[in-house]
């Protein structure tokens, strides 16, 4: 498995990994990590691999792009010293350009979404152990709808960025788009953006699976 | 222009319709008809045509499938004693085959679809001026996206009934397709099923000018 | 039609205006831009005129004079970079003067008034396409009543100034006035001064006429 | 002084009166009868004639049209046994036809207000040491005003009533008119129909002149 | 009438005057005054001697002693520019002297309160018309109750300073046990400080009178 | 101590008991018997007679005269078959009296009050091991104020039908006598009615050391 | 794995698995099943074993004893028509009896669960494919604790009947107690009767494994 | 006794001295000092001891360890001038141990407790009459019981501190331990660490006798 004795594992993201988390820190008793993915993993870390007693930190916050994230990297991923952090950005960063297309600084464009994300990579590669980096992703099977496509540039970003930098990459949307052969989208998702508890729990052992977690173990 | 002086329309529905409308019966003052669709078109009515004193009663209520109609209609429909009818029903009776595939009832197959719908146009018909039927619509452009192609199902239904019952009939779907050529889902609806201020504007006109509404009046 | 592609309008003003928009900037999804006239322009244009993307935004103050608007037009207009900016202000100006006659600070005299639009307007022309003045009005068809006498003043100076500055006028008191002829003020505002959503459609319709908005475009 | 030791005297009407008062009896201690023209009238009757130990109830509803104080007449007051009954609606039954047009049963037309009238004091004279009848007012000084016009007509019912059946009556309509010669109408009310404090503290000022309350007696 | 036209009075106090005064300026439409003493002078006022156009602020602050009054002394009264102030505090000096006896800085001593109202007559007198002093007051008619006492030594102390500075002193306590003679404690306050409906009006009708009101006008 | 093994004790009365109980019954975790008298009583035997495993029962309602205690005497405490009933009533009897004179039903006059008392104490002494009478009580300790002095007859009907019925008697006005001797009516009351935590605190070791309570057994 | 296509299986039990579920049914969208166990239970089912449509119902309700199954268990399952029904009650049977102990009907002595147990399973069998029996368990790994002591017999009961019934036997206690063998309670529970998200992942593991899931399926 | 006339004493501490006390400082009327411990003995000593007129202030506040403690020991300790102050903290610097152990800044290790605990003593010995130290306390009888058994460690390290700074000594944990022998854990605490009103009474009790509270004086 990744991670070992006493790590500090941040998630960072928007929605899709906020999901109620306490602030300003999401981590600890009660809801610290949200009702999210991260709460999933967490809580199969703790069961699973008590004795790594490691510890997870939500710091998603809803609605975010990656633009929003750079504005908060010291003080929500630097200065919290991780050994891991987990990257999961980008559909806010597209949404926007199709539902607030008259405010384009809501939306980042691909050439900023790169360079910002680039510079996040490298402010905090030789801090940590490792950074995993996550494919935003669009419960949409149909890749021509137009979101879905533009999307899919974002995700070719990361991937490109995940290998230049030796990053564990993982691709959200393909196993996705796998579920989806046999399931509609609406099983889910409601929206297509927000996982329901069906689609929070498909994330969340598709990244234990990527981090080498293993089920038999229990 | 469809409707006469005095007249009593009340429009059914589900959310789309519903928008916060007051209970027991949506209409009069301040938030009574709701924030949706139904909104757009009474205030229209009020400012364009003010001389026809048109009554506007929103009847629908969120959730609602077919079956909830059914119901509901001996108070909420034949006891106000309208002298129009406007029915916009079906996509929970979709939505529910593919979020809730577990829980069969929380659906309306086709042909239960069709012998509610048939039984509500028969038990209405005779105590009106007329009927109108409008499709349910989904915000989705790609019409082998499953849902969507059910939902079309529906409309087919709804369209056959309004021939048959010599029903007003509003092809809204066909509408938002051709706005869709252009622009993106996003821009109409959030969830592609709730539609924001600019999908419930383009629905209202789309029904003002169904009933022979005179933008140039004014 | 007066706006462009890309073009940013914003609407500035009072409750009138103002109708809950978002703090501390009245845009974008969901209740950006409030439920009143601003709400109903922007739904329309977005529908009829998709391609143009057009940014409404909503800067209204519930309760504000024109010495309030001075107080913040640096941060709320100048700072936003607007194209084209609408301004509709008077009524609590001239209100105040009637119920809270012992509190002289709570209303602007008509000297007061034209002074402080003559700089907003001259501090604004430079930086955009185009000024619009709105009447401020009030739902009173009797002009010889006192408050109504009074406004009628306010509206006249917004005339002038207008001429003086090649400023779009929208004269909505006489549009109003027309109205009132046949319907009683009731139907349009319950408390003469705050529109229903009748009233709120009249506004927005006499705008976007005064834009040069085609309804038949669709 | 019109009242006698130990007397019980209901308020009935409708927003003018109830203001708040406690449900489902408007008496007693902290808010029983309301922050409107009740509350000063108790206040003052308690303060200046503590001897005559008064019972002061106050009935009124928000909304009410006198149809509605005929559905609970029975229970809301006639079960209640007063001495006097103060007796003052009017208002929405004529504010409905400007505002709700189309939903006729909101108001209540002159005949049907007199027929009504007629019947609740006949139903209550009897039981009782005497009725007071209060005309409904309207904060519009101009008579001319439609609204103003059409209340007035209701007006004159009541007069016409009182004087029929030997109650006592109160044009609080003429000591308005005469208070706005001089000032505006928003000074007493800011929307013509509810009176803000000095409105209320006016209304209750002349029916304490009414009943022969003696100012002069602290 | 002592107050002259356009005349600003601030009422400056403790719980007695608050009565949930608007922040930070206790003036103004709705409930700026409160609900106490101050609202029905003020609503008094206002029918009265319309054409006076007074201005009616209330700064009074529940819980104060005459301590907490020198703190605001600046901001809630001189910086406001009165042409008269109102002073009615006291009571909170010598009740946290019987119920928290063990916090000796919640209360204020004698000879501390004659030495801070002295300061703060001093640095008003100068740029008022007048300042009125009104003595605090228990509702508690029994001279020998050891709080009456207390109090009644702060009520001389009040006196002395009116008499001193030519301020007009209204001795409240006074006319409350003149009222009591008859009429039990309870039917003025609850808790025998804070004044019930009938107290607060028993309380602007001396101050009413003390100033000169005459209620004969209308 | 006059409680044994697995008695249940049921403590009836006004505000003074019910202190925030749990509804229907007022027993068990938490905040079940509320934060009065009946707190201290409850833990305080919890703590020294643990062995004892006694069920304490607070169902006493704020605002109660004895005829509400009449009203639910079947319900709230024969059905619920107690061993011990402690009755603490008679405040609100009297004070409706002097608060609240014109409204006659909200107050028991003494005749009334003894005839009730003793209807409850006969039907329920056969049933039980012991009825214990507690006088009411007002922080009032000058004996001439009225509604002192009214108090004190419903204490000595109290007194009179303990002796009769063979009740535990506790004259808890005699003990805040003597406290008041040396402390004022504040220390414990605020209003003179309502115990604060000190006078709560007072009436419970009254009534614990008359049921013959062990102080020094822990 | 157990659980065959369109299987219908309820959760029936205490707060254990209530966790805010909906009423009066606890399924469908959104927080249909809660925040505990069964969420994650129904989350990994939906993933791992879509093509079998399971419908996961959560009745749970906090507080409950056997005795309140008993009341509710007409309504509350056999209504429903399951096809496996799973049972988890008794903390609350034992805890009252340490916590409530003079409250005896709060509670449920062993002979009494049992009878109930064995009356609902009758009640219950031949209606469905199987029933599920889950010990209660004690976050307490000392057995000698009095209240663990206890419980154990419960389970003891469990144990027996799941045997002579013939149902599926899932020993919670003995999972519990093998993960402390090296972690501490409070790691699983903060007050040893609730478990947290950890605690809840555990139990959820616990009855997966027990019904077949495979995990490494996906 | 311990303490004299006019002394203030401040309890310090965590959530089982905090218990809603008011902020910033707990003291005063009404709800000032919590409703636990503090409470109790705050009106014993109010009631048994009036002419000594003691001052209580609760300072506690929930979650704390005693790094919480040494950060605000300045503001909240020495700013106020107690004359005596009691200590009761430790059980949030061990249960995190065993509920967080990932994140280790959250609880204190017992040599940092120490030393804390040591400069707090230190900076206050000198303008105090004493300091009364309190063991942390579990209500866990079993003494194998790892969080018992580190939390045994903390008691150990206050006996020690002390006996060396000669500070009075209240063993709590013992007394605890001897009720524990007969009655289970849940009869004083629902999870073992906050008290319920018996555990927060048995707590009173112990502090007050060993302050020489006369129990006999009343």
């Amino acid at each position: 498995m990744l991670f070992e004795k006493n790590d500090r594992i941040i998630f960072m993201g928007d929605s899709v990994t906020d999901c109620g988390r306490k602030r300003p820190v999401g981590e600890g008793l009660a809801e610290g990590v949200g009702a999210g993915y991260v709460r999933t993993i967490e809580s199969f870390l703790n069961v699973y691999y008590p004795e790594l007693n490691l510890r997870i930190t939500n710091m998603g916050i809803s609605g975010n792009t990656i633009a929003h994230l750079q504005d908060r990297w010291q003080t929500d991923i630097l200065d919290l010293n991780p050994d891991w952090v987990s990257i999961l950005i980008g559909v806010n960063d597209v949404w926007r350009q199709f539902d607030e297309p008259a405010i384009p600084e809501s939306a980042v464009q691909p050439e900023e979404f790169e360079a910002i994300y680039r510079e996040l990579i490298e402010k905090t590669q030789d801090g940590v152990k490792g950074i995993i980096l996550i494919t935003p992703h669009f419960y949409e099977r149909y890749k021509q709808d137009p979101m879905r496509t533009r999307l899919d540039e974002y995700g070719s970003i990361v991937k490109k960025l995940a290998k230049e930098y030796g990053c564990l990459f993982i691709d959200t949307q393909t196993v996705f788009d796998q579920f989806m052969e046999n399931h509609y989208a609406a099983y889910l998702s409601a929206d297509r953006v927000h996982p329901n508890y069906a689609g929070r729990t498909l994330l969340a052992i598709t990244i234990l699976k990527a981090i080498g977690f293993d089920f038999g173990r229990l």
